[in-house]
């Protein structure tokens, strides 16, 4: 007989099936033993009414994760999940588990903490609730490649393995290649722009590598980015429309198509307006010191509290999850950024805010040569090591620009998750280095 | 007056457009100018009937590659690449380049040999025809995604950075990953088996790396490995059939989007049976010794040699350009690999020859702890390393295998090109780390 998925049992009821999967409970109530089997793709119950029906299951002393196939006929019940359940059953053990494993998987939520849970994530990512945040994961990317091929982008893939870091020689993982010194790439940044001389718009996902030394709940030593770069702007304001409709495309995919996970891990969809409002840096240093006391307008930067007063800013004055910080200094922005030029000690950049926590960076860059040249001088750089990049600007290049979106951090703040790292199915920080 | 694409100009016939990009090419024949502007998408010409027309160009003394923008008229011409052109000038120049580029762009092929080609890749990927194999690139991933997602697989993302070599510690980079010594991923092995513990069905695009200390035309030193893992299959018969619909879905797609690129390139489409045609090893190696005279029957590999005889038996026999190897001998093939049931000295496993050259390996691997414990015995192999991995299997994994496509070489072998190096935007090679 063949198998069908879990999800399809409700279609069947009064027939015969066979589904196979995880035992992921097992409960005797009086006489009866209700048995849960958990597929890929969900959870469907089982009945038996006698001891017999488990013979194979208590033989083997098997319990919770033995991989099982099971027969039943379909039978309606509104009170099981999918509203059918199975009954007379048929029940086969592919590979039997007598250990109970090291995390409970069947409970609503996952108990153990946060160490124990991603020590074990071999296992925990069984739990519907760790399926549920990958499956999202899958949502997201996919309709940010959606979103971007139906507007003219192609795909495209560059190198990981690098011979010079992007942006500074700190925070990247060095390796011996054939005993020459390379780097991790900390982004795509430089092939991303080279590719935009070839089609114009391009986007890539892929794993990006940051050395940074340090333990946080917003960082990854390895993250997933969904990088955007384009050709032919205006300004940083053609990104900013760009990055809005692929914000809301990926939001929108994942309203229609992913309601089961966002139900089961009860996430509250942010609105996203059809112009995220906006406000310039120096703006918004000025805001936080008429509004909190705290004179930040010397700063370069805004730090976490400062992005956490904006968002709330947004959120009362707009009823908007999302913020648009524009101009960003130059001073402390990397030497391909391109300045304003009404007010060139600011720059065509821009960080998206949501729910209060920097998601994106984006911006214009510099597109003539001889102004690379003169950055990479002001910058105190070496121009050998950027040598081949700079053949893209020598021999032509639009005005472009782009942005990067770190996925697990979408992700973080769309869940309202504590922690980045619950985002990856294994993470990499500064002491995780397995599983 | 809104940007067109190079594409979308020949259903504006009798309007006056702007279109912008690179100057592909320019000639001058009589005191006529044609201008060929290059953008993300195509190639559009642009006639000068004067020279006032293009004052700016010569006023800056822009050659090509210089970037730019045209308004004009669009005028029927069925010369014209597109079969219209743009009359009547207004020309703005965007970015000037007044150097010609080191690579002849706008000849039908780049002239250049293959060193120069890919030193010069940051420019020698604007052309025509690199463009195509990228695009080709990007519909092979698309489709790939698309086939394996109607499947329901799930995409996943694992990581690049491990802590022990998948298959042995030979062509493996080292990084220092904070004071510990780590490893980049030779393939996404260990945890795609991991993941179908939760999803059953799963699938990853991504760069994988292998350290090997020779130069071929065969290999890279980083390349994005198409990988797939299953749950409750049969044996490896049930991967074959999957895989075999995959390939049949990818070269489908590329046929029916992507025709501009396949005839440019001068593809020959291969043809694909409903059934691929398949040999056990041991009858390859006698097919050899009988057909060719040459003793290989001790062999525990088949040589490239071998592969080109089978993949010429396959095309005169079956006139079919894939040809199935299955059975590999066991003691070649990794530890987790599993073994024939009826011949256990051989395994259940496969390659997909393409056109006479390995272009898939898979199998189905084994899914009992017992069985790993006693593989990594018998491979002489500790068990530490491999502890979370076996986790997996402790605690419930069904039948399962899966395969791997390497995406370059699918190219390779599809564009009958000599070199695998030339299907990568910027390869990595023993010598190559740049750009």
């Amino acid at each position: 007989m063949e198998r069908l998925r879990t999800t399809e049992i409700p279609a069947h009821v009064g027939e015969r099936v066979r589904v196979a999967g995880w035992l992921h409970s097992l409960r005797q109530l009086g006489g009866i033993t209700f048995l849960v089997i958990r597929d890929g793709w969900g959870l469907v119950q089982a009945v038996a009414e006698t001891s017999d029906e488990i013979v194979p299951l208590s033989e083997g002393a098997c319990g919770v994760e033995s991989v099982i196939a099971v027969e039943g006929t379909v039978v309606s019940e509104a009170q099981a999940p999918g509203g059918a359940e199975l009954h007379n059953l048929c029940l086969e053990v592919i590979s039997p588990v007598t250990e109970p494993p090291p995390i409970t998987l069947n409970k609503r939520k996952i108990s153990a903490n946060i160490v124990t849970l991603l020590d074990s994530a071999v296992i925990t990512n069984r739990h519907p609730t760790r399926r549920a945040i990958f499956r999202l994961m899958a949502g997201v990317m996919d309709s940010f490649r959606t979103v971007l091929q139906a507007r003219a982008f192609t795909e495209i893939q560059t190198p990981r393995i690098v011979a010079a870091a992007t942006e500074s020689g700190a925070n990247v993982f060095a390796l011996d290649y054939f005993g020459r010194q390379a780097y991790l790439a900390q982004s795509p940044q430089f092939y991303k722009q080279i590719m935009v001389g070839v089609f114009e718009r391009v986007f890539e996902v892929g794993p990006v590598f940051r050395a940074e030394p340090h333990d946080t709940t917003r960082h990854l030593n390895e993250y997933v980015s969904l990088d955007v770069e384009m050709g032919f702007i205006e300004n940083h304001f053609t990104l900013m429309d760009l990055l809005r409709d692929v914000i809301a495309y990926i939001l929108n995919t994942l309203e229609e198509h992913y309601s089961t996970e966002l139900t089961l891990l009860g996430v509250e969809m942010p609105a996203i307006l059809r112009q995220i409002p906006q406000i310039h840096f120096s703006e918004a240093q000025e805001y936080i010191f008429r509004r909190h006391g705290v004179d930040v307008r010397g700063e370069p930067d805004l730090s976490p509290q400062d992005e956490r007063w904006l968002g709330e800013w947004a959120r009362q004055e707009f009823t908007s999850d999302f913020l648009f910080v524009t101009g960003y200094p130059m001073r402390k922005r990397p030497f391909y950024t391109h300045p304003d030029p009404q007010r060139p000690e600011y720059s065509n950049s821009f960080d998206l805010l949501f729910r209060g926590t920097e998601l994106v960076t984006g911006g214009q860059r510099l597109h003539r040569y001889e102004e690379y040249i003169a950055a990479l001088e002001r910058a105190k750089l070496p121009l050998e090591p950027f040598a081949y990049y700079l053949e893209a600007f020598k021999y032509g290049m639009p005005p472009h620009g782009g942005f990067a979106i770190g996925s697990e951090r979408l992700l973080m703040q769309l869940l309202g998750a504590q922690n980045v790292k619950l985002m990856a199915t294994f993470p990499r920080d500064l002491n995780r280095l397995v599983p």
